[in-house]
């Protein structure tokens, strides 16, 4: 790996503890949804990110007991000896590839529900449990607390015994039972646990105390601390009780790794959180009062801010969760000075909701995250053409642009026809809304690498037809041609189209992404799709002063946010920008001037008021070229055409992440064996029937 | 067996297709929440049913394909042959049990999200799918029908390879792609597949047939079918298509297994639903249609239903899902005339729920549901006892009254302490509210066994303080206090308390439940704790005429309850008692004759004018007198109580079921070695690190 001066000082190495990290990139504790479920899946990944230069790789939650059990959530376990081989594979993995491999040991208190073991819940008091199921954790007593350590202990000599070189203590993302004790708001005993700032903290330190006897000088011990809560008094400030807390246990661990609570304020998205770096204010001071080596993130993507960063004394590692998704290869692509070559994390947050829904891990910008084991992907490698085939795709949206480029990279020479004036597709046409400017970087990051690659041709303003298609004589042909927003309200609610009256005003996403806009108010935005355009659609357009009315059959405002982190940003946000918003109503009726909903619960109407409608229900393909093409080629109209492939939302309507990730399968599985290809999709890792 | 001769029509044989069922009782498919991830976890469920006496038993939605991808649930998975050991381990344990085994193959359509494998979803039209994730089906082209039935062939053969009896066509719960196909509504196909009743049902068939031939009369085939939607016209309706399907297909499976949908109308609570056999009605054509045996369900637990059912010819087969899941043995009981011993289901959907929550199965009247394999549980035997031990049990609620009957049902000798004058605590007391009246079952079921033993002594109105404890001299002390809800608001959202104003009438659920009611309204009930005990009370307050405003944090009443099949239903109730609901609010002050709520999102307080607050938020356990005897016990007070354990409400609040399980699992623990006790809980099943 060559260094490039302007970047070196990224690349020296640092010292933790008893070892030596080669290079100051650190990839921070993140889910994955792969987990104790998929040890071999989560092992290929984490492998992917040492391969790509990360310095340390860390694993993610890992539950030290059975009272710490996030099922159905697969996060990592380490309950006894039977969990230590399938994170030995972990280990090795990573070491293999030349990095540490650090381990991040949890008890989440009444944050684990404890539905599979049935376990007590456990926390510094009684209080309800931290999730939505009729069920209240107990107040720990001192021999809880004692049992505790002991497990906590017993799990750090597994994580030793597992291989892992760094074992972490976790007082982070409100979902911690040590940051539980830390907290008054949790924590109201009298004992030597309770009270002061120092009894609050006594858990803490006397597990970093525990960890070090453990690891006996060979292993580090890591500290991951929130040093704010963004909650003002009510919660820990950074300037307050989060610096006493490192001032206090300033030695005792051999890394500081430093974040904010809860995890919604960590993983920030940009909808909400546009600046990179946005961590530093609350952190920076955790330098000036330790001497042991400081991690922090920020969704860091820029080399330039992360030299800053380390020249400024602000850290002396950059920390990465998402960054490492989007881009395992991040380090490798700054020592080689490739720097427009970084796939950015747009910071939309697809890899946490993963975790939240608990199946792997997925992302925007890299469709080979989590895909690692089950299809073999490599997110800089592919597999060279077989022959001198060439190809032809319809449409530059996500998929479009995805399977140009992979295709490309395999050297097939490659013509990208796009019907619009620019590049992008739905990326770039959701990125104008507002909040969503940096998903523009979908485009950006595949627009520069074609620009660079001799054997693609792109042509703008071409839309072409189905005779134009055939009359190009390109023998495989992949139809990107996207979806649009239905115009009719048919969506989840109702499959049966509304039949508006004659003047009123109909629009949907696709119209105001082209900024065509109701002209005045009152409009009412019917959000069926309950997503995150429509909660987007109605910031947009009441940020331009036009009067909302926000009709949903959800009971909140984007629900499926609240897989992204973001559902109660998104709900405050409406109400903030006066949005009058209407849940558990379908749109029943558009009349003249006004429309009728429906309760979805007791059936009972009531009319709006509104000059114009936004339809935000479900989306149509464009699948017309496709049918065409396939009946031509029915008739025999298409003798040299040997590929025929729609691909995704025109396939489909999903996720940008699902169309990037569609795009990229057609070109992998481009000439590859059918059987093979075909074979992918079954490959699973299933539960062990030895007898036990 | 013997055969009491008034149930004795309930004991004859039956055949299906090729096969002889032993009697009259038929486990229908279920699902379990064990499936795939816990295999032998699910054939030890199995297998106790078949011990019990069913002749059948089903497992559960059997996933045929990648493209019926239920993840994170945990369903059966039949997608190639790997699958074929796991399966294997539940046919043998039933067959040796003398049940015959029954497999539901499923394609789920548009119902799965595919959020594993990543797989198109299918539907016969384009549409969106059928949960919150923003992802659509699209519509089968021919091709993709013939490979759903290569598909549905291929399982079917490693369904019987696997052990099978009876093989599954299913079309139900408004979860199945063959049901879709069936519904005008999500098939607008011009095609043979679509329009006339009989091209809808077209797929139906040809899966009958393919199925048939694969068996080659080895097994029998079974039709699962949901003859009527309770949708009106919107839907399929019993005397119109859903009796032409049946017509139309009368002779072709061995076995019509028939019921309504969607899952909330074949699974009703008996809050919303009291009478069992409520299906009888939509059911009952069946048998006029066809020649062949036919089952059915609607919580059947009366032996004398049962009978009349057979013989008014509604039904051959006692189909049943939640009573075996209550009593595993009702066949049994009923052989032997142990009618009263029967465990009954009090349809509270805590089964259910475990399937919406992707945890293992669990049952308020049965604790052994789901603990077959990794606690080796059964539920009629227990360990006889081990010494001439003695127990106190205080408190006759739910866990008191499990553990003061498993442990008389061991052999030791118990005196069971009440401080109340009835014996039932918060099961008896919640049964007394609006819709939970069959919850009393859990009550009089343990209270009849109690009644029939000698070795128990009940004391009502024995409300011992520690001194009367101590007094007793008994070695062994269960305490089982409950809990009571908190009278200062604290709960999930506001670890505060409230301080009311000194003329606002503070009232809680035990309030409520001791029939202390606001004289007159309006009463704001706050539900904080969001699961169902709020909406009831609402319910129940409403139904006096009470002026009631609902305020809760979530967007939603009763949250919860969707795990439970039932928040529809509450809300609607809701609406239809008058209830002014006010979602998104925390109740922030409790003033003069009215409250302030803040809005959870933007922190905007409103004030409503109410004469009293219900306060629905956290419970508080009590826990006094266990405090006091650890202290004097400490102190050596107490030379003579060797066990002092805190169950239940006491030791953790949570459901009923929690309650339940938690007395049961003191009696089994009781005397057993600590150590194998507490092993169990690390008990559980791993994934394969075999490589592949």
């Amino acid at each position: 790996m060559m260094n490039v001066n302007r970047y070196a000082v990224l690349f020296e190495p640092v010292q933790i503890g008893p070892l030596i990290a080669r290079n100051r990139f650190y990839q921070v504790p993140h889910c994955s949804g792969l987990g104790h479920l998929r040890p071999q899946a989560e092992a290929a990944m984490r492998a992917m990110k040492a391969e790509g230069g990360w310095a340390v790789v860390a694993n993610q939650e890992t539950e030290i007991h059975p009272s710490s059990d996030l099922s159905p959530a697969s996060e990592h376990r380490l309950w006894d000896e039977r969990d230590i081989p399938a994170l030995r594979l972990m280990t090795d993995a990573v070491r293999e590839k030349g990095a540490l491999s650090a381990i991040e040991l949890v008890h989440n208190g009444n944050h684990s529900p404890n539905l599979l073991t049935r376990a007590p819940v456990l926390a510094p008091s009684d209080m309800s449990i931290d999730s939505l199921y009729p069920k209240q954790a107990r107040a720990m007593d001192k021999e809880d607390i004692r049992e505790f350590r002991r497990w906590h202990r017993s799990a750090a000599q597994r994580a030793v015994d597992a291989g892992f070189d760094i074992i972490y203590v976790y007082a982070g993302h409100r979902m911690t039972l040590t940051q539980h004790f830390l907290l008054p708001e949790y924590n109201n005993r009298t004992d030597e646990y309770g009270g002061s700032l120092e009894n609050r903290a006594r858990l803490i330190r006397e597990l970093l105390e525990d960890t070090r006897e453990v690891v006996e000088g060979h292993c580090a011990v890591a500290m991951r601390f929130a040093v704010e809560e963004k909650r003002g008094k009510q919660g820990m400030q950074a300037q307050e009780e989060g610096r006493a807390v490192v001032e206090m246990l300033a030695e005792l661990p051999d890394i500081w790794d430093v974040n904010i609570s809860d995890w919604s304020n960590d993983s920030a998205t940009t909808r909400f959180e546009p600046d990179d770096g946005y961590q530093n204010e609350y952190i920076k001071f955790v330098k000036d009062v330790t001497t042991k080596p400081v991690v922090a993130v920020g969704r860091l993507t820029s080399p330039d801010m992360m030299v800053a960063m380390v020249e400024k004394g602000i850290v002396d590692f950059i920390g990465a969760a998402r960054p490492s998704i989007a881009d395992p290869f991040l380090p490798s692509k700054i020592a080689e000075g490739r720097i427009d070559e970084i796939r950015e994390c747009i910071g939309c947050n697809i890899c946490v909701s993963s975790d939240s829904l608990g199946i792997p891990i997925r992302c925007t910008q890299n469709p080979t995250m989590g895909e690692e084991w089950r299809r073999g992907w490599h997110p800089e490698k592919i597999e060279p053409k077989g022959s001198e085939e060439e190809a032809l795709v319809i449409g530059a949206g996500p998929a479009g642009l995805e399977c140009t480029m992979q295709l490309a990279k395999r050297g097939y020479k490659v013509t990208l026809a796009e019907g619009s004036d620019e590049l992008g597709g739905r990326a770039l046409r959701e990125s104008r809304l507002l909040g969503l400017n940096a998903w523009q970087r979908v485009a950006d990051n595949r627009i520069y690498d074609l620009k660079q690659r001799a054997n693609v041709q792109l042509f703008l303003e071409s839309r072409l037809d189905a005779n134009q298609v055939a009359e190009l004589d390109i023998a495989n042909v992949f139809i990107a041609t996207g979806a649009r927003w239905r115009k009719d309200g048919v969506g989840r609610s109702a499959r049966k189209p509304l039949i508006p009256a004659p003047d009123m005003i109909l629009l949907t996403p696709d119209d105001i992404m082209s900024g065509i806009f109701p002209d005045n108010g009152p409009v009412l935005i019917y959000d069926d799709d309950q997503s995150y355009i429509g909660g987007v659609i109605a910031e947009h357009l009441a940020a331009r002063n036009l009067e909302i009315i926000f009709v949903t059959p959800a009971g909140v405002v984007s629900p499926w946010t609240t897989h992204t982190l973001e559902q109660a940003r998104v709900h405050a946000s409406l109400i903030e920008h006066g949005v009058d918003i209407r849940t558990s109503h379908m749109l029943s009726k558009a009349g003249a001037g006004e429309c009728e909903v429906t309760c979805v619960y007791s059936g009972r109407q009531k009319t709006i008021k509104c000059r114009s409608v936004v339809l935000v229900t479900e989306r149509q393909r464009n699948n017309s070229l496709h049918n065409t093409l396939l009946a031509m080629r029915h008739s025999g109209e298409l003798p040299g055409v040997k590929t025929l492939e729609l691909i995704g939302d025109a396939a489909a309507p999903g996720l940008i992440a699902d169309a990037v990730y569609d795009g990229h399968m057609a070109a992998r599985n481009f000439e590859m064996d059918p059987a093979h290809a075909a074979s992918q999709i079954y490959r699973r890792e299933i539960p062990s029937l030895e007898l036990i």
